[in-house]
Order: C-alpha cells, then structure tokens, then sequence
C-alpha cells in the first residue's frame, strides 16, 4: 500500500461574510493601513492600525462582554511607556521616546480605551492585543509629532514594541493588571469587610444564641462569637490572597519571543556556544514598572517559567476561591439566621432597602450589596 | 445563665456614598416615582421606575459585562405580550391591554434595550428584572395612551404584572430565552459547521496518513475517516442538545408566588379544604408563547418543580458541555495536525488570515474563527 | 548558529526501588512469564500474565482505592465471552473457543476479580487492563483444557485478543460498565425514592404550611405541594438519564486499531485504494452483546468517534450531574425543614437512627441514608 | 382558611433490609454493644462498638474505596494519644491514661486499621469516626487493663474522648494527617522530581531546538532552557504548598461542641455574663500533637473559625491545584516532544519500559511513572 502524508488546505471558502457586521457599528469613513498581509480599511475616527483591524474582523463573536478587560488596556499603557524609558537608554530617539510615553501615559489613564476593540478571543498569546496597544500607541505618538495616523512615523513593531514579543509582553500585562486590581480595589474592600465584621462581633459579644451543628440545636455561644469567627475568615483571607502575590510581582518582560531575550539588548558571552544570554534589559524594565505602579515588581528569575507557564495566576486563583467560599460561607449564614420574619429562624433583623416581590406587596427579600 | 436569642439588626450604617456612582453615568433631568418604600428620583428619559432604580444604586457592581443579557430582556417583551394578550380574556381593559402589547412587543424587538440598566446581582428570584420590565412597559404603554410617565396610569403591578409572580415570570424568560437562542443561533451555526466537516470528509476520502495512539505512530487510515469523526460528533451534538429541549419547553408561568397558582383566575372546587386549585391561566399562556415565538412551548406539569428547581438548566447545560468537549477535541486535533510548518507535524495547511506575532515577521499563527 | 535538533534519552536511571514494595504484598513462589520485553516475575498463584505484571511494577500508586472499578472487570468478561463466540464463527478452534468463553463467564461472574490487580494508571487506551484480561482468560482456559499457565495453550493475543484492539475494548467495556451499572443499579433505586416521595406527596395534601422565597416568608401551600415538586424532579431525572443511553449503547468493537477495522474480518473491496472496509464483525459482537447483557446495544455507526472520543460519557456525565443536582436540592430542604427540634424550622420530624454527638448525650443529627 | 404548620414524622418504614448485607461480610460470632439507643450486635473479633456499628448498618454505601482514609484514622490515634496525656495533668486517673495511650499508638501506627470499617459518608462532623476511634480505643485499653471488650471499664466517651467533641476532634485530624501528608509524602517526591528535572536541565544545556509558540516553529532555544522552566515551575510549586501550610498548623482542638471550649478544663473569669472562657487546655494539646508529630502545630487563633469553617483546606488544595496544573503542563510537553518515533516531532526518547498495544506487536507507548 503506497501511503503518503499529505498536508492538507483547510481553507473556509469565501470570508466575506464577516464583513458586514462590524462595518455597521463603526463610522463611516475610513484610511488605509498596512501590516505583512497587506492594505485594510480602518475607521478613519480611530487610532488603531491594521492587525487590529484584521482581529476585528475574524473574531465577530463575543461583543461588549468579551472586549478585553479595561485592567489589561491600562497595564498594557503602563508597561510601554516604561519599555521606551528603558529603551531610550539603548539608543531609541528620544523624541520619539517622549511621544510614546506620553501616548502610553494615556492609554495607562483610560483616556484611549475606546480604541481598544478586540475581545479576548485571539491567538493564545494576545498578540493582537499587544499589537492593538502598538498600533494605537504609535499613531497617537506619530500625532503627538505632528505626522498622520497610518503613516508609521513612530512604528508599532519597530518603535513602540522594541524589544518586546506579545510572549513576554501579555503576561507581563496580566501579572500588572492582576497586582493592580488585588493592591487597589481587593484588598481595601477586604479590610473594609473585616472591620465591619470586626466591629458587629464586639456589638454582639452579650448577646447569647443557641449553636447549631447539622442545622440541629447544639451548645449556646455569644452572637459575638459567631461573628468573631467571620471576622477571622477575613482576615485570613487577606493573608491568603497577599501570600500569593510574590509570584504576581515576577515580571516575563526580557523574555521576548521564547524566553531567550532574543532582540533585546545584551552582553554576548564568548564562552558561550549558542550565544543567547540576558541583558539586564529585564531588570531594568521591571524597576521601572515598580516605580510607575508604586508595587515591588522584579524581573523574572526564569523567562521560560514566565512564559510557557502561567501558574502564578493558578495559585491566586486558588486564594481568591478561598475567599469567594468563606464569604459564600458567612453570607449563607447571614441569610439564614435572618430568615423569617415569622416562620424563619429570625435571629438577625437584616436592612430593609427594596421591595421583594412583584406580587406580594409588602414582602422584603433583604439585598446586601 | 440567662440565655435570651434575641435578634439583632445588622445594619449598614449610611448608605448615602453609593448614589454618587450612578448618578455620573446619567443624564441630569429626573423625575420623581414611588413605590412601596416611598418616592425616589429617575433620570427623566428613562422608561424605568422606582423599584428599578433602587437596585441600580442597592447593586452598584459589574457595569456592562454584568447586565442581565439581551435574550433575557427580549424575552420579558414576550412574555409581558402574551400575558396581556391571556389577561384581555378575564377581564383585563382592553386599551390597556392593547397598550402593554405594543410597548412589549418593542421590548421584544430589542427597541428598548437601553431603558434596562440592571446587572444580574439582584435577589434569586430576579425580581428586580421582572420590575424593570413592568415598569418600563408600563410607562411606555402610558404613553401610548397619551399619559405621562410615572404617572402609572398603567401600573405596573396592577396591569402588567397581572397575574404573574417574579417567581414564575423569571424561570418562564429563561426557558424562553434559552430556547430561543438554542434554536435560531446555536443549532443553525452547528449544523452549518457539520456540513462543513463532512465535505472535508470526502473531500479527504483518499489521503492516507498515519493514525496515531497517545501520539505514537499507529495504523494508517484516510484523512477522511478522522474526518468523518470529527463529523459525527457533531452529528450527535445536536442531538444531544435536541433531545434536552422538550424539558426547557415547559413554562412556569401560572404557578405565581410559591407555585400554587395564587392570583391567577381559577376555577374554585368546593371539595378543597384548601381552595389552591390551578385554572388554565397557565396552560393559555404557554400556548400564546408558543404562538409568537413558534417553539412548542406547554405549560409546565407541575409548577413547584419549576418554580423551585432549575434542573432543566442543568440538563441542557450538560448537552452543550458535551458539545464544547466535542469541539475542544476537534480544534486541537486540527492544531496539531497543523503544527509546523517544518519542525512540526505538518499534515494540514490551515488558512492565513493575520500576522502571529509582533517580533517574528513573517510568523503565522493560524487562527480559525 | 549551527542549531541541531536532537533527540534525547530521558531515562529514570534505576528503577529497582520500585520492586521491593508489590512483592511484599504476594505470595512468595512465582513462575515465569513472557511478552515481547522479555521474561518476568509472576506470582504463582495468579492468573495474570507479564503484561499485567509490567504494569503493576511500573505503576505502583494509587492502591485499593485506585484499582480498576469491577464493573470494568466484569464487562471485560463479557465482551471476551461474546468475542470469542463470534471468532468462532470466522475459524478459532472451537475447542478454545469454548475454553474461552468459560472463563470469560467466570470473569463475567466476579469469580476472577482477585487477578485483576491494576489500577486505572496506565496508558489512555487502557491496554493494560485489556492485556490483564486476555491474560487471565488465556491463563485460565489453557487449565480448562489441561495446560499450566504461562503456556500459552491458550494465547492472549492471537486467542483471547483476536481481531481487537484495546482501542476498540476498552471503550466498549466503559459503554457495557456504564450502561449495566445505570439499568441495573441506578435507575431501580432513583424508582424506589419516585415512588416514595411520591407517596409521602399524597400523605401530606391536607397539611398547609407556610411558603419561603429567598428563605423569607411567603404565600401557603401544602407540604404535599412541596413534595410533589421533589417527585417531579426525580421522575424526570429518570427520564434525563434514560434518554442520555442510546448513545451509550452504541460498541466500538470492531473498529480495532484506530477505527479503520484493522485486522477484524472483512469483505475486500477491489475498487478501493486503501482496502479498508469493514466486514460485519462489528455487527456481530453487538449483537451478540445485546443478547448477553439483554440491553439494546449497536454498533457504533462510526467508529473513528467511537475510539477517538468519549462524547457519550460527556453527555451521561451530564444528566447524572441533573440528577446530583435535584437530590442535592431535595437533600438540603428536607434538612433545613428538619431543623430543631426547637430552635430552627421543626416543620419536619426526620427519623433518628444514631447519637450525633460525643459530647452532648441526648444531641441527634437526622442521618437518611 | 386554617392555616396549620404541622410538623410530620418522615419515617422510611422498614430499615431491616439494610442488616443482611454487612452481615455477610463479616464473622458470625457477635457480642453486644450498647448507646444511648440501645444494645447492638458487634461482631466478636472487632473492637469498634454500638455508634460504629450503627453507622455501618446505616450508611450500607461506597464499601473500600469510600472508607475513611487510613491518614485520618492515624491522626485519630496521634490525637486521641495527645489527649490522654493532657487529661492525665487535669485529673484523668494514670492508669487509664496510660492504656488510652498506649492503644491510641497502636492506632497511630496502623495496626488497628481493620477495625475502622466506616466510610466517609457519615453525618458532616465525622461524629461516628471519632466514636469508632474513641470505641476501639476504649476496648484496647480495657483489655490492656485486663477487662472485656463491651464492659466499658475505659469508656469511650467519659475517657477516650474527655474534654473533646467531634466538632473540634474531626477538624484536628484532618488537620494533622494533611499536615503529615504534605510533609513526609509529598514534599519529598516534588524535591526528588525538582532535583531530576534540574541535572537534566544541565545534561541538556548545549542542545540547540526550535522553540514554538501554538504549535508553530519560532525562536531555537535550547532544550536546558526548556527543563529549568519545569524545574522553576516544581520549585514553586513546593514553596506555594508550604506557604499555605501555616494555616494548617492551627488545631481546633479544645473548642469542643461549637468552639466555645465547653467541657474543656478553663479558669473561670467572673467579670464575664456568660462564663465561658477558654483554659490553655487547647494549647495543651496542639504542643503535645506538635511534639508527637515534630510538625509545629499551634492552637488555632478562634476556635469558631477553626470549627465552622475549613478554609485552610480550600486554600491548600489551591495550591496543590497549581502543582497539578504544572505537572500536567510538564507531562504534555514530554509526551508531545516524545510523539513518532517516526510521524512525530521526535525530540525526545522515551523509556520504553511495556508493551504498548494489544494488537500491534512492536508499538511501544512510553509511560512515565
């Protein structure tokens, strides 16, 4: 039998369809750009380039809920306006250095989001996102300096990404967003929590209550007791998830396209065969980032963990379901000592703020929020 | 020891930080509605109303990615339609009915989408959605009357809401949004691609290649029998799905609050000591559903099951994980079959449709979508 | 750069350490056995052959816990008694044939399960466990007939094994397992607690009680309404089950090596390039199933999607999990309704069937079972 | 309408089907037990008593694979060993204590594992676990002390499990097995892979390969590299286990029913309403369990905490999640690099250590174990 392996053209016929979707929620004037496939027509009225475009136009699925998420597109804002700090170090030309920091301080301050279109449906790396972030970047800088959107005065690839690979750009961006979120919006709201809870537990601490276990009457203890071991699921919480934050704070940039650094400034090493070793390129991006964010950010001890795995967010996922069980926990608890009024276990009175029903008028279903 | 369970008010303190938030996101001019707990301020160009209103400020959290979904919102327009149509029968005033038929029908159309502000982080019952939607067709069937907004000249509870619950409105939309998107979005793009992979399937009736087992090389067969697998599974997806329908086509609707029928017109059958007897409110209903939206919904058999158990969700749910575990296998296979292009296994070509990377210049990541 | 792609060894180093610990837990007289890797160490005094043996050393984790679950075992025994019978009827002497098919019965019949000692750690095809059945079976039928074991009077391979594939057994031992563990287990128990909660409804019609949305109090109805949605749920769990099964019933056997029907029984087609057809084997083996087991099992219409995926117990998995689900709901209600006896709900009397305390003498947690 | 809430009896009729089945599986000679409800048949040969034997009549399900782990019932004997040994200083008379501890080791060390028949269904606070422990504890040493199993000369409740509850004694045990587990099983296994996958990164240092990103050919790196990112990613790994273990390190113990330290030796403080304070007889206990286990248990901070909830487990098992998720991630590249030998990528050789195919004589499917 004559067996021969033969690739094969998977190829999906006419792609016209797609176009006509996206072109009807968008302007109706248009530019040209370019990227290695060729011209494509972009909203005239938006900064991004081709590649986003192109991303646009495969990927029609998901809309507003799917977009990336805002953290991202800021985090993306803050790492490239250090990267052409660092890089104009190494040579870029400094105004044009100036312009993309200044773009990038824009997209870091939300200013640009409405042109950040794709949603998280890409190739696994978030190379369009990373591109989409170029692209806007060096068509605001190119403004910035006085040239047209589309004419590539200051380059997605060559100027804006410098150094970079979306490889070790998007996980850096993540670890970013992912530390930002938890430092400023999580953690506060935690200690907010835990305060609250601790306060009600010194409130409560004569009032005795029976214990239950299995739902069955059990020993009596202090409300306050009750409360204090709320009190304490918080707290440790807050633990958990600061515990895991050291591996958040290790930085991939310097890894570029497989975590050798390939492109990015370095020592070469003599001694070495394959010749591919780090610049402290990594470094001192990483400081930068410290700075720009205020969190203790260090490049990361090895590019190729940092890029082929994202383990990191697995283990703060992992505290953060811890959190999410312990306060599925209390307000589970909450909800049922407050049951009632009448013919419900009415130990706790909970706030009144909406009514609860369509069709019985005076019935309250209590919403903590 | 003197033990006392008294019950204890958990309350929040002040609550006045959470209406700055909201008030930003919208325009200036308010009108004033009331409901159960008294008067509150609306944005003026808004159909929504009081009960509405206090979940947006109660449930400040989630922003547009958490809004209740479109389907459900069109859904409600459905409904609300159809129980308009049933309530003109006993009784209700036919102008009034004519009026919330019209208003409905553009809550169907998805006319009036933005007047639906809420997240889904309400109590369990979706109360606050089945409001929105009362008061939001109530207002503008108001209008079409030639009355003022907030005005209730339609109300809300008394007119829209007749004869219905949260309790059996809020599964009725979701079986009927479910059935809806299941069948004029899911099944359609599936049977499409099914058509697609059994061309290919004959179209690679001759190209043997090697077969593989845990990746290592095995028998050969033709690129057209794998093919011919990825196809019927998702042959049998859609059967899978199919076949979990008929439980998603029966409707709560008529049970009311806990199941029991309360409020909707009833036959009264003197032998009940209890006088909780069903009428076939309900079964008129589902048949008026099924008619406008031509799905064979039916009343459903037994109301405390569909009022207190979501377990057709949880079927179909199943059904469709089968499907994506199905794709999931089929996607990566045709990865990896098109890894390369020289240090992989090369067997496909797959279509080129955007650059793959921001550093490889000529990179290709094939990306089907 | 001179970049040389190179395979390497990955090799453990020494592997004795892992001896010591299976051979403590056997009798100490052992025979020789034999595979394509060379001779080895068996215990006399079982069944099993070198392949089994390889694996138990290879795989020494999991333990007692982690064996191959018996109902595996036992369809192995069946499918190897309908097997032989239909290689009987395409030239396997009959007389081993015969020998066969008695001690497959005894493996059918659980007489045999201390000689299946592997755990479910081994290859994905399970080839293993496929091997420790033709083993064993080839092992036990040379007895019958008059030789000793490891003879191979009786071969595992070309006898037991002939014209399939652990590609093709193990997935319709899984699909027998499944479908005899659901009709004869599963499903007469689900119909025994139908048939009591259903009873329990109509004993409780008169007794009104009060109703709960979001625990709080609401409308009445009667404790039989409240369990005849707990009847509804399980009836149609019954059903969600069933339904699932026609895929299950469908066998792979047959379809050998990678689906192509390799090695089985055929009909040459001349016309055909690659000539590999299927003969009706395939047919044959299901049948012949169908009439042992007395459950409607088919051949696979494709048995590229019988081997390669697992689909139907994706889809099984789903309408089990329903049923996990509404039992869970049940559960939970019944429990909460239980509470007390007198600080909590008391609207139910649970039975006490043990102590529920080590330290409170007269505490009783309700324990169904 | 009479609305009456009517507590009803949900009997199950008749239990005695239920006795046949165990029976069977055990010796025919019995003594009798007794509890709080009664006398009970025991078999003769076993030393648990009248609540273990309840609990196997009633809970008929699981059989081997459900039991009770073995690392918990070791725990039961560190505990209860430990316990003695600090009620021995609070009265309990010496010559008891020292029985206790003396059949407490032998559970510690296994040898009395055959009497912990029970599996892991039991009512949620694993009373009848700590029953079994505290009942063949109490026979051991009695018949230590020269009395008879039954006679309760050491009794299970009044002494084996003096100044204990199951609400405090369950969560202690499953503390200290994980906490042995982690330390003595695991931890060694993760430094002996670390220290293997890191020599192979050096043998592998100077072997240059193509690098990949979603399967297709980027950047060489070389095959080291590849190695130190597992080597990275199992070093995390071990440090994110031990990170979370201090939460493990904190014993329940001495908050006895609902975490009041109820029963337990306590200074009374006359300044308080309710009296209930904690004595240091909690951290009594976690020193002794610390000593016995050279692990570095404390008492946990509030007992609530530590008896209500069992986050210290959700947030362990997050990062053994993240060490499985690595070495999923490591094993899949293996087995990908390692796929041919000659339709593959071919990287990597694999030990060929069994047979891979029933059907194909040479194949070979390496597996690593």
């Amino acid at each position: 039998m004559a067996m021969s392996i033969v690739a094969r053209r998977l190829s999906t016929g006419s792609t016209t369809w797609r176009h006509g979707n996206w072109l009807r929620s968008f302007s109706t004037a248009f530019r040209e750009e370019r990227d290695t496939f060729g011209p494509i027509s972009v909203p005239a009225d938006k900064l991004w380039g081709a590649q986003t475009q192109r991303s646009l136009q495969n990927f029609d699925i998901g809309g507003d809920r799917e977009r990336m998420p805002e953290p991202i597109i800021r985090a993306f804002g803050i790492l490239k306006k250090c990267t052409a700090m660092v890089n104009m170090k190494y040579g870029l030309d400094p105004s044009i250095g100036k312009a993309i920091m200044q773009a990038a301080q824009e997209v870091a301050e939300g200013k640009l989001s409405d042109h950040f279109p794709l949603v998280v449906w890409q190739t696994g790396s978030g190379t369009q996102s990373n591109m989409n972030a170029n692209e806007v970047i060096a068509n605001r800088a190119s403004e910035i300096l006085g040239h047209k959107r589309g004419e590539k005065f200051v380059h997605p690839n060559d100027h804006v990404n410098r150094s970079q690979s979306s490889n070790d750009t998007f996980p850096t961006v993540m670890h970013i967003a992912a530390a930002m979120e938890i430092n400023s919006r999580l953690i506060p709201k935690l200690k907010t929590l835990h305060s609250t809870l601790h306060s009600k537990s010194v409130e409560f601490k004569d009032i005795v209550k029976i214990g239950r276990t299995h739902t069955q009457d059990a020993t009596p203890l202090t409300l306050g007791q009750e409360f204090s071991g709320y009190t304490t699921q918080v707290k440790y919480g807050i633990d958990r998830v600061m515990c895991t934050l050291p591996h958040i704070y290790q930085l991939a940039q310097g890894g570029t396209a497989v975590g050798t650094g390939l492109n990015t400034k370095k020592r070469v090493c003599k001694a070495s065969r394959v010749k591919i070793l780090f610049s402290r390129f990594d470094v001192k991006i990483a400081s930068t980032v410290a700075e720009e964010t205020n969190l203790p950010f260090v490049t990361a001890e090895n590019k190729f963990e940092a890029l082929a795995a994202h383990d990191a967010f697995v283990e703060t996922s992992g505290a953060l379901n811890t959190v999410a069980t312990s306060l599925m926990k209390i307000a589970n608890d909450i909800r049922l000592l407050g049951s009632g009024p009448r013919c419900g276990l009415g130990e706790l009175i909970l706030p009144e703020n909406e009514p609860g029903s369509s069709i019985m008028p005076g019935k309250v279903n209590p919403t903590q929020c």
